[in-house]
This record gives structure tokens, sequence and C-alpha cells, in this order.
């Protein structure tokens, strides 16, 4: 058993410590949390004592670019979102584009700490074909998660919705136990129906053509735009910010959100929250045995 | 009979003429020509001589918001558009919030010119509650549209999608010609499916969960962060662009967008273009009879 706030801390420090370490370390801890274990610190398998070191921050920029095919890429992302919020605090409205991101984990604890700096923050990404378009027969995108967060506290929304009818691993899992998959999420190698996870070849988009449009957008901003798409080296994360106070004193988004948040709920709505990290959380011994394995690694590669 | 380029040119001289001008009498014309005359020449009944003059563009900002609750919506959004095509050249990357704007019309025109420019131009829009959430029972938002286009010529994507599973103009014709509405896109003012016109209360999100989640991500940035939310003067448009040259070198975006269009068309999925102004195109006398009155009472209201 080990609690949430000292797993953290733990791998924290392993990582380097400072902001962005913590960040990072924060969201691989809690995708183990929310029964996540695929982007949870299984990620840290990715870590590499000749990772590059992060870019250096510098001046912030309201737009940039950067290649991240040599970091580890939850610390690449931790550290872009924290430039990030410099930036849209600078200047009202920031985006980076982020490029040979291998594994991207949760989107939702980024955007989620945007959110708590007062921002609104939106996150998305992209990867290897997957998803066949609507009404199509083959892969040309990957799951395309969108997420948002604003507000903080009981009111804060978190949404994290990916563009799929499925993910990977449901495929995967229904590869290990032969359980057929449900009808109309799934083509075979030839473009037709299947239900057999074996016979796999594209997901289909989720909701017919609205998921399909979503993925779409998200491919050509975190894909096409930011660059990363077809990178053989990792993904194309795009995050953007901005800071509604920018609009000085004549709208009231607090008020907004929390009549929104009502309306939402009355008229029988779920609102999203997106996970988070309770911090009485403990975890269980095989989460500290396998944290324990990740660090002894890092520390004994970090030391060489 | 009118052809499509005279009936611009005398709408915009109508409007004052001007880029703002040009730019909106085109979306007008356009939708006329698309067979969308709800969104075409008839939102010039919204246009009044004692309209507001539109904001003076002043110096770029990276982002700012405006109330429109004054001006005729088609040719505020144009006039943001084209102040936003230079805040995102100066600065990489702007956007703009608009609220009070009576009548959105089409977003593609305004997103298209910003691909013109060699910027990719998203934009959204929210309005009056007219869709529930996702299993719920009341509306709560508006069908939300969210549009993104990039690239030109022959490669360009244009993306136009609402959250909802239907428009208010297809209740309205069915209510007019008595037909019964397909399952599952409407409910009653009990929260009860009905495919009974008359009894509609609210419209379902299209796609389901996945409809409902964009039709929220649309609305917490054009409503909640934007301020139009609930705002009876009208509605809240975001309109953001962003100049995929501050890249520098280091991305093709041109030849990932190609690349992206062959997977996506070869993979069998439709391209979508978002319609446009086909220079040839003539308008058929009915059209040139509306838009000679509306011209008519722009004028002699004009010089009162």
């Amino acid at each position: 058993m080990i609690t949430t706030p000292t797993a953290v801390a733990k791998l924290s420090a392993a990582l380097g410590d400072g902001s962005a370490a913590t960040l990072a370390a924060s969201a691989l801890v809690e995708a183990d949390v929310l029964g996540l274990p695929r982007f949870g610190i299984a990620m840290l398998d990715e870590w590499s004592a000749d990772a590059a070191p992060l870019p250096a921050a510098g001046e912030p920029q309201a737009i940039s670019w950067r290649d991240c095919s040599a970091c580890f890429a939850p610390l690449a992302v931790a550290s872009a979102t924290l430039d990030l919020e410099a930036a849209a605090r600078q200047f009202g409205l920031a985006a980076v584009f982020l490029r040979g991101i291998r594994g991207v984990g949760r989107l939702a604890p980024f955007v989620r700490h945007l959110a708590d700096a007062g921002l609104v923050g939106l996150a998305g990404a992209e990867g290897p074909p997957f998803v066949a378009p609507h009404g199509g027969t083959k892969a040309v995108i990957g799951t395309n998660p969108l997420a948002i967060a604003m507000g903080r506290g009981g009111g804060r929304i978190v949404i994290d919705v990916a563009s799929s009818s499925a993910t990977m691993a449901d495929i995967r899992n229904a590869r290990a136990t032969g359980q057929p998959l449900p009808a109309g999420i799934a083509l075979d190698a030839k473009g037709r129906p299947t239900s057999i996870a074996a016979e796999v070849a594209a997901l289909l988009p989720r909701g017919g053509q609205v998921g399909s449009l979503l993925g779409l957008v998200v491919e050509l901003i975190a894909g096409v735009a930011g660059g990363g798409r077809g990178d053989p080296k990792g993904r194309g994360v795009v995050l953007l910010a901005f800071d509604p106070a920018a609009a000085g004193e004549t709208i009231d988004w607090q008020g907004k959100l929390a009549g929104l948040k009502s309306d939402w709920t009355t008229g029988g709505g779920h609102w999203p929250r997106g996970g988070g990290l309770p911090t009485e959380a403990t975890l269980d011994p095989d989460f500290a045995r396998r944290l324990d394995a990740h660090l002894d690694r890092m520390t004994s590669r970090g030391n060489r």
C-alpha cells in the first residue's frame, strides 16, 4: 500500500523534480488510481536516462512547435503545459504543437492543470491510423481524443472524448478473452463489419458522421498543422489555452459556467469531471511493487 | 436571373462596400446558391439603417471580446473575421469572441476566408436552448455548430458540423407538412421521445454522447468563455485563426493535408468542402426580385 501523495513525490523525484516532473508524475499515478494502468506508470517503460533534456522555455511564445521525439513523452507534455500556461497569461491566448510524442496517456490531467491556473485549456492528440472514416473501409486516422477543462472546484468541467467507438485496449482485451465485439464498431482487412477481435483492421468512428468529423478536426490540427501526421517517431499533440480574464469585467464566465452546469444536470445530462487525484487514495501492493521496480531502474540508469 | 458576382457586388454596395461588406454579401448570396435561403439574403430582414457602425479595428489583439448586439450580424462577423486575419498574421494565433449576434447564418464562408488567407480558421456558435444533453430530457444548449477550414484550391477542407440530430428548420418544415419525424431525434415537453413535429420541445444530440459532448465544448467556448450564453440580444460566436507558416520550414502542412485527403478518400471517406460560390452560377428570378426588394428598402432607409 502506498498513498497517492507519496507515490507522486517519489516518482517526481525520480523524474528530476520541479513542476514539470510533479505534473507528469501526478498524471501517471492518477491513471493507475482510475484503473487505467496502460496510461499509468507502465508508461515509464518508455523512460530512458538518455532522453534529451526538456527544451528550455526561453521567452514565452504565442504559438510554437516542438519535436519531442528524443524526450520522455509525459515529461515533454507536462513541460509544454507549464510553458503554455505562462504564454497564455502573457498573450491572453497561446498554443503549442508537439510531435514525436511516443505515448500520450490521458489528456485530462494537463487541461485540468490549465483550468486550475484560471485558464481554459484544450488539448488534442493524433496517432497511427486505426479508425476508418464514416462510410469508409480502411483505417485513416487515430482515435484522436479532444479534451477541454475550465473552472475550479466543484463547478469545474473536464471533457476528454475520443472519436472512435472503442479503444485499442478494448480490442486487445477482446482478443485475449475471445469475447465477440459489439456490432458496428469494427471492420476487417477487407472493410467488412466484424465482431471477431482477431480480424479487426479498423475501428469505426463514434456516433457515425459526427464522430468521424470530430476525429478529422483533431487530425487537421494536431496532425497536419502540428506536423505530426505520419511521423514514425511518435504522435502529434496540440495544447491550447486562453485566459477569459483578458475580457475584463464584461463577461461573468464563472457565473455562466455555474449556470450551464445547473441547466445541464437539471436537464438530465452528465457533467463530466475527467477523473482526478483523490488525496486520500491509496494504491495496492502490486502498484507499490511496480513503482519500486521502475524507480530502481530509473535511479540505477540515471546514476550510470 | 442574376449572376452571383453581380448579386454580391450590388449587395456589397448596399452594405457600405469595403472588404467586410463584400465578405458578408458573399456569405449571404452563397447560402441562396446552395439552396439554404434561411441563411441567405432573408437575413437582410435584420438589417437596419440604425445599426451601430462596426467597431474600428485599431491595433490587432491576440484575443478580444465584442458586443455586436447593435450591429447587423453578418457584417459584424465578416468584420471580425478580417480583423482576426490581421491579428493571426501578426501574433501567429488569435481569437475573437462575439456576443449579441442575432442571426449567425453559415460559418463556412468565414473560416474559408481565413483558409484563403493561408491560415487555419475555426469557428463555433451557440444559441438559445434547443438540444437536450445525451440521456437528458430538456433542451439546454443550441445546435452549436463547429467549423474549420484549411488549405486552398482543390485540396482545401471545410468542415461545418452541427451537434444536433436535426435543425430547427427541419422541425419547422415537418410541422408545416405534417410529416412524422424520424425516430430518435426529438423529445416532447415531458422529455418523452416524439415523432410529432408540433410536440417537439427539444432535439437530441447527433450521434449520442459524442455529439452531446461536442455541443458542450462549443457551448463552453462560444457561450461561457465568450460571455454570450443566455444573452437575449443574440448568440455567441467564437472565431479562431492561426498561421501554420509560423512554424517555419520544419513542418510540411500542405503536403500532409494533401496526404490526408488522399488517405481519407481512398479509405472511403467523404472530404467535406463546405459549399462555395461558383462564379458561373446564376440565381433565379425569384431571388433577383427578393434581392431588389431588400436593396430598395436598404437604399431608402439608408438615405432617410
